[in-house]
C-alpha cells in the first residue's frame, strides 16, 4: 500500500531483512572499519583489471547478503543495481550469472537510495517478494575513468573526494522485519552551474537541499524529529554548504546530521581531502554501519539520502555544469 | 492493482495517453519516415557537440509528448530515462531543467521497455499519476563512444548495426486511454559468450528468447495469439537467430514477428548492414509507428520487447563477453 503526499510516498509494507557490506583496505582502516562484513586487503581482489575487481567486490557483498537472508537466490524476483562505470559495467558483470530479473540504474552516487526507492515501492505494491538493491564503487576504476590514470600521480585539490572501494547490498521484502522503509522521496535534478568535477560536494548540496526540504514539507516534520539525517557523500565541503542552505531555509541541521563521506575515513589521518565519495560510500556505510543500528534499535528514525553528481568525463570536457540529484529514504526501527 | 504470474506482472490500471518520436535525417528517409512527429534534417540540431545534439533531440520529443498530453509539466510526478552514453549524459542533460523527480536507468537499447515496465508498475500501484518514459540515441555520439571516431572512416562488418538517431517519449498514467500496458516481464541478464561488439544481434537474441519464453509460459499464450511481436533492435542477424531459437522451443514465430531495427531503415537502399540499433531505435519505432496503430485499433495485441547489449568499450577491450537483457511490455488496444 502506497500513499502519495506531495513528492514523497509513504509505504506500508517494505522492509529490509538482510544486508551486507564489503570494502577495501583503506576503508577497513577507517573509523568504522570494524563494522563491515568483509575487508579486502588486496585491492585487486585477485582480478586482472580494476573493473573486474569492482565487480568481484560487489559479487562478494551480494553473496553475503543472500546467504544472510536465508532466501535462496532463485526466490529473488528483482535486482536493482547500478554504479559509476561507463554502461554500469561493474554491476552488470557481477549480477549477470544470477538469473534474477534486473533493473539497471544510473544515479551516480545516489544509486543505493535510488534502488531503495524503487525496491521499497515494489515491495509496498506487492510487485516483488524478495528484491536486492546494490551499489558499489572502486577507487582505482573510478579514478582512471573520471580523472587521471593512476600511474600519472596527479595532485588532488583540497575540495576533491576519495572514491570509496566498497559495495553495499540490501534485501527488501514486504515481510515485516526490524527495519522498515517508511517513506521515500525521489529526487529531482538540480543544477546550480558548478563545473568543477573536483568539487562534487558543492554541486550536490543544492540537490540534497531540494529533496530534504520537500520531504520535511510533505511530512510536516523537522530535522529535530529524526535520530539521524545522513547524506551520501557530500563530504566536508558539500555538507557545510547543506548546513548553510538549510539554515537559510529556517530548518537548521543540528548534531544529528552527518555524511557518509565524513564517517568512512579519518580525514586527519587518511589523506582523503574532503572525504569519501562514490556509489559504494553511501552503500557500504548504510549496509555496514546504519542498518545494524536501526535493526537493534540504537537508531529508530533515520533519513538516508544518497546524493549523485550526474556528470560524465565528456560533459566535463565540454565545459558543462554538473547536474545533481538526491533520493531520500526514511528508515525506521519497526 | 498488480498481480504476479511467474516472472511476469499483470497490471490493472496503466495506460499510455501521449507519445512522441523525433528522428534524424536518415531515419526520416526510411520506410516509416512519415510516421515520426519530427525529422531533424540537421543532425547537429544546431549544437556544438554530438552529445548536446542527442540531448536536444530528446528534449524536443519530451516537449512534444508533454504538449500533446495536455498535462502541464508540473503535474508529471516521475520521469524514467536513460540512454547509451557514459553516465547517461544525453537524458540527464535533457531533463535537468524540468523539475520532475527522475529515475535514471541503464539498460542500453532495452531502456524504453525497462522504463515502461517501471512506469507501468508505478501507475498500476498508484505511485504516479503522470510519468514520462524516455530513451534516445544518436548515431554520431554512439559511434565515437563505442567504436571509432567518425572521421576515421572505419569499415563496418556485415553483422554490424546502425545506431538510430532518434528519441521516443511516452506518458503513462492510471487514467484509462486507448493504449493499455497489460503485462510486463522484466528481463534477466543472459550471456552466451558472444564477444563481438559488431554483432550485438547475436549477443541479444538469447536474452530475447529467455524473456519471450517466460512470458508465454506465465500467460499460457503462444506467438499466434498476438497481432504483432516486435523486438527492439536484434537486426537481421539477431532476429533470424531468435526465430531459430523459438522454433527449437516449439514456439515458432510467424509473419507476425518483426524487429524495430528492420523497420526503420531500408537495408537495400540505406547501407545500414544488419539494421538499426540504439536506445532510440525501439523508442522511436514504438512512439512513431506502433502506438498510433494500437491507439486506433489497427493493432490490438502487441508484444514490445526492447533488447539491450550491456557491454562497455572497456569491457570489450578487456575481452569480456556481452551480457544482454530484454524487457517485455504487452500493449493492448483498450
Amino acid at each position: 500500500m502506497i500513499t502519495r503526499i506531495g513528492r514523497s510516498l509513504t509505504i506500508d509494507g517494505a522492509y529490509i531483512h538482510s544486508y551486507a557490506a564489503v570494502v577495501g583496505k583503506k576503508e577497513g582502516e577507517g573509523p568504522i572499519g570494524n563494522e563491515f562484513d568483509k575487508i579486502c586487503d588486496d585491492t585487486t581482489l585477485g582480478q586482472s583489471s580494476w573493473e573486474k575487481a569492482e565487480s568481484t567486490l560487489l559479487k562478494q557483498a551480494i553473496d553475503l547478503c543472500v546467504s544472510k537472508s536465508n532466501v535462496p537466490v532463485k526466490d529473488y524476483d528483482m535486482i536493482f543495481c547500478g554504479d559509476l562505470l561507463d554502461q554500469c559495467m561493474g554491476s552488470t558483470m557481477a549480477v549477470r550469472s544470477m538469473g534474477i530479473p534486473t533493473i539497471g540504474l544510473y544515479g551516480a552516487c545516489s544509486t543505493m537510495a535510488e534502488g531503495l526507492v524503487l525496491a521499497g515501492l515494489c515491495a509496498g505494491a506487492g510487485v516483488t517478494n524478495h528484491a536486492l538493491v546494490t551499489a558499489e564503487s572502486h577507487f582505482c576504476s573510478a579514478e582512471r575513468q573520471f580523472r587521471f590514470p593512476l600511474g600519472y600521480g596527479g595532485q588532488r585539490t583540497p575540495t576533491s573526494q576519495w572514491t570509496v572501494t566498497g559495495a553495499g547490498v540490501a534485501a527488501v521484502s514486504p515481510t515485516a522485519s526490524a527495519i522498515c522503509i517508511k517513506d521515500v522521496t525521489p529526487g529531482r535534478i538540480v543544477d546550480m552551474g558548478v563545473t568543477d568535477a573536483n568539487n562534487m560536494g558543492a554541486a550536490m548540496a543544492p540537490a540534497a537541499l531540494d529533496t530534504l526540504v520537500s520531504f520535511f514539507t510533505d511530512t510536516a516534520t523537522a530535522p529535530d524529529d529524526y535520530d539521524l539525517i545522513i547524506t551520501g557523500d557530500l563530504g566536508q565541503v558539500g555538507s557545510e554548504i547543506l548546513r548553510d542552505l538549510m539554515q537559510r531555509e529556517g530548518k537548521p541541521l543540528g548534531a544529528n546530521y552527518t555524511d557518509c563521506g565524513l564517517m568512512i575515513y579519518d580525514r586527519d589521518r587518511q589523506d582523503v581531502h574532503a572525504g569519501g565519495s562514490g556509489c559504494g560510500c553511501a552503500a557500504s556505510v548504510l549496509c555496514g554501519y546504519l542498518l545494524p543500528r536501526i535493526e537493534n534499535g540504537t537508531l529508530n528514525n533515520v533519513l538516508f539520502m544518497a546524493t549523485g553528481a550526474l556528470m560524465s568525463p565528456t560533459s566535463s570536457q565540454q565545459g558543462m555544469s554538473i547536474p545533481s540529484i538526491a533520493h531520500l529514504v526514511h528508515l525506521t526501527h519497526a
